[in-house]
């Protein structure tokens, strides 16, 4: 059982059958047409060479078959996590160089490790801590800056930058040394990718072609241009025009790879892999569940993290980089009919044979088109319209998510992230610092009390009955005891206090402390503290402590019970105005 | 009437009288007998020359009479900032050495920053973020800590050492070099002391001393054990038989002081000045707060943070070291009489007038009997009896306190505070990201709906009504998604869901986007989703989000309104067990 948990492969594997494999290997063939020209530009967009990107897309995809719960979710290289280790590395050593790669393979060793150890843990609940609105902001804004950092390659000039305000500095500077050939090669994909997403799907449909299948034909169009450009690019010989290519990569299957044991490199990189490792867990949950649920099936957060994090392992052993579950590559997994996780294995032997005897022919892949496919992939990550959904709903929400935009954009990534997630858990912790508490007074002729500023109500002013409606714990046991001091410092004929308690559901070791500190100002004071209607859980924690000890009142079953035995003839009617 | 928040000495200056002024004075004379020796204790303690004790317990308390809320706290050094500033500096420079004291100026200009920050930004609440656990604990292994470390005083040799281990090895490899004049010295400077602790206050009411005299005169035994161990080092010479003594110390005022303008230190202490400045405050707030209720009085935590930060930077400015508002001290002023913060700005004439003229007697002070003074001080900070009550009482909070003490005392002072913090928040963060929510069924004959678990109710298979009892927010959006598509994967039949919604005070814009999604996924699933006792002003806000357009079933008044649409003759009776 707990094997099964450990290893969801043993939940399918064996009941694995000929219609199933039919199926995965339908949907590998199209996910691995999909994915050689994304591996490719993904690892042109970390800075890596184009094999580190296919690398990524073979042992990690084996790994997560077998210990992941999703059943259609594809793993691979993705344009964030890319932007994220091109930010992480571009302090640290030249793009492309030995050492640069060195710092890849160990983003994806320590994202491996880190996610996996979250889930041993059963920490899958921290990533909760990336509220929509920031992950969203997020997303919009890297994708912003990828389709920026892009441009160079579709102009063919060299420029660099981590956020918009560099990458949009340089673009200027070096945008008269533009190379005619690589703009026309760079636009032509450009368009034709363009074209390809909004008008090829319709007119497959309306030429007969399913809508599903006509979908996918869409998704392959990255391919095509991959095909004509490199053939255009080979037969005019464009790399002396200056064009330029991916280049020669070593063909062969990628080798045993060994971490660096910097220690130094590791202290550097440990923050960018925490982030690098939740941001993904996050979207690959996100896509995993809504795919999922399509089947009524389920999967499982934390061993989620299991699967990633062996993933993670699996790519940096193998010379790869960071990885983590695509959105749109697990649709058309999906749509195409994958049914279990041995479709990512058969993508994977589609991605080794390519990387075994498609490399000759990827030295003539011009840049300028993996730029383009970029471009067109981000694109659809940007989401403007959320910003006025989240402004419309919530404008707490809203700062998080702008706050985030605006440090991505013109900060870095990590900045953008970091400052986003503070400022969600520092409102969230504002907020729960300061719960919702109401004096109470009695409805007339009834045993009901309510909130005095929204009913007419009797009151006493010997007696004051404070409602306090959530739990007690450190977060806001100060918050109780500054409202009970106000309370007794603005009523100087006040002799008794009435704590009533029915929402409260936990009092921690830190209320119990401000509990019993209130309780020794409020005997100071001259004034007895009472509880009512404290829940049976609560009152069997609070049984042998010193709180109830040396209660300098009462505690009551019922708040009537307590307004019965402390109030005398001096109640009055109080009005709303 | 904001100048007077702003300005608290406003609230009582004008009303300032001869009475109180009577009063504030003898509260003064008595906590400068006691600041003397403690403000060059607390100076030793933190590696600093013994002046710069004295130079904080001047120009502070006048500024903290101007800004402070409290009418009795004692601002100055104290024992637990004294023992962090040591911790923050030793890796920095030589105790003693000039950049060594410019190091514990800076530490004050910058704590003073940010508390005055914080106060204005009203931030006091991310104070309540140190749970009473992991400050109890924190202090208590200080206070170890702390005594450990004035044992090299007690016994005359050279040791060192920021925690326990290294401490206690460092004086296990010195203790050979013992000095018998400083041994005899400390030990009965450490035996009077107790002696006056434990014996002295009994003996004096027995001789007719009213209660609170005897404790005030117990009070100043250090102040004798000063007088008397100088007086003997000074007849006998000591300094020539080993004993150190304190030295020379410069007569006359502080001066001016600028803070380094180095920002590379300015970046190496800023978390030490951070964890300085809140572990402070939150003594100060919690002395503060105690003394205040005794006289029906408040004090303003957001404004107390800016009397604390200004009277820190008061002591940077001046040359002297982080001060912070001490238990003792303040115990005494309240108990000696003390009405208004005037008491402080006398106690600081006090000491500046024992800066101009005392200086050369304490060239003669051993530094043993210093020692002592801090031991018989810290002892009083350790509660290990709070250990046994917090494990009886909740194991969670005594897991964050355990940690803490053994960093505190295995590790520093700053990986102790900074994991117990982490850990509670942590820990409550995972508590708040799991809410408590109930499958409901109906109570037979009733309108009343009521958890499956604990009551025998109706139910029907085709129709699951689930009951949050917490607000939704990004913290627990995801735990919702998966509580509900749990139930949808483990109920085959089921048709449609009902989300009982009594209790849900909030939906964040996380938490909505997770409804859309949910009610998308349910829609994948051919289940519909349904909305119930929906509050008004949570309704309001849902009116215009696309969740309630697209939502593919309807949103109901009351539960029992559901019940009766939804459900049909299916219904049958569930026992619980």
């Amino acid at each position: 059982m707990n094997l099964k948990r450990y290893l969801p492969i043993l939940q399918w594997a064996p009941k694995y059958g000929r219609s199933q494999a039919a199926s995965d290997l339908v949907a590998a063939v199209i996910v691995t047409v999909m994915l050689i020209p994304q591996s490719l530009a993904y690892a042109l967009l970390a800075g890596l060479p184009a094999q580190i990107g296919l690398y990524a897309s073979i042992l990690p995809l084996v790994i997560y078959a077998i210990f992941g719960t999703s059943r259609t979710l594809s793993v691979g290289p993705v344009a964030v996590a890319s932007l994220m280790t091109a930010a992480a590395l571009a302090p640290l050593a030249e793009a492309g160089s030995p050492e640069y790669v060195a710092g890849a393979v160990l983003l994806a060793i320590m994202s491996g490790l880190m996610l996996t150890m979250m889930g041993i843990l059963r920490l899958g609940f921290l990533a909760n801590f990336l509220s929509h609105p920031v992950i969203s902001g997020f997303i919009t804004a890297s994708g912003i800056v990828i389709a920026a950092s892009q441009l160079k390659h579709i102009f063919g000039v060299q420029a660099s930058g981590q956020n918009l305000l560099t990458i949009g500095q340089s673009l200027i500077l070096s945008i008269g040394d533009t190379n005619i050939s690589t703009l026309a090669i760079g636009t032509g994909a450009l368009v034709f990718l363009m074209f390809a997403r909004k008008y090829l799907k319709p007119l497959l449909i309306r030429s007969g072609v399913g809508a599903r299948s006509a979908d996918i034909i869409t998704r392959t169009a990255p391919i095509l241009a991959v095909l004509i450009t490199t053939l255009v690019a080979w037969q005019l010989r464009l790399d002396t025009q200056g064009v330029r290519l991916v280049g020669v990569v070593p063909s062969g299957l990628p080798e045993l790879t060994l971490p660096s044991m910097d220690w130094g490199l590791w202290q550097q990189l440990a923050v960018s892999a925490l982030l690098i490792s939740v941001v993904g867990f996050v979207e690959s949950v996100s896509v995993g569940q809504t795919l999922a649920a399509k089947r009524r099936q389920r999967i499982d957060p934390d061993q989620e993290l299991i699967g990633l994090g062996t993933a993670n392992l699996g790519a940096g052993l193998s010379g790869g980089m960071p990885v983590t579950g695509g959105f749109s590559r697990s649709v058309v997994n999906f749509d195409a009919g994958a049914e279990t996780p041995a479709a990512g294995a058969y993508t994977a032997v589609g991605i080794a044979l390519a990387t075994l005897f498609l490399t000759p022919a990827i030295a003539y892949l011009p840049q300028a088109t993996l730029a383009a496919t970029i471009i067109v992939a981000v694109a659809t990550l940007i989401d403007l319209p959320a910003l006025g959904r989240t402004w419309r709903y919530s404008r707490t929400d809203f700062g998080a998510m702008l706050v985030t935009i605006f440090l991505t954009l013109a900060h870095s990534v990590e900045a953008g992230i970091i400052a986003g997630v503070a400022l969600s858990i520092g409102l969230f912790l504002y907020r729960t610092s300061r719960p919702h508490s109401a004096v109470v007074g009695r409805v007339p002729g009834t045993e009901h009390f309510r909130n005095v500023l929204r009913y007419d109500v009797l009151l006493c002013p010997k007696v004051t009955f404070l409602r306090v409606d959530e739990s007690l714990y450190f977060a806001n046991a100060r918050f109780l005891e500054e409202t009970v001091m106000d309370l007794v410092i603005s009523q100087p004929e006040l002799k008794d206090l009435v704590l009533v308690c029915p929402a409260v559901n936990l009092v921690d070791a830190s209320a119990l402390e401000s509990l019993e500190a209130i309780n020794e100002r409020l005997k100071d004071a001259g004034v007895c503290l009472h509880l009512s209607e404290v829940k049976g859980p609560v009152m069997d924690r609070l049984k042998n402590t010193e709180l109830l000890s040396h209660l300098s009142g009462q505690v009551f079953l019922s708040t009537f019970e307590a307004w019965q035995t402390l109030t005398g003839s001096l109640v009055s009617l109080k009005k709303i105005a």
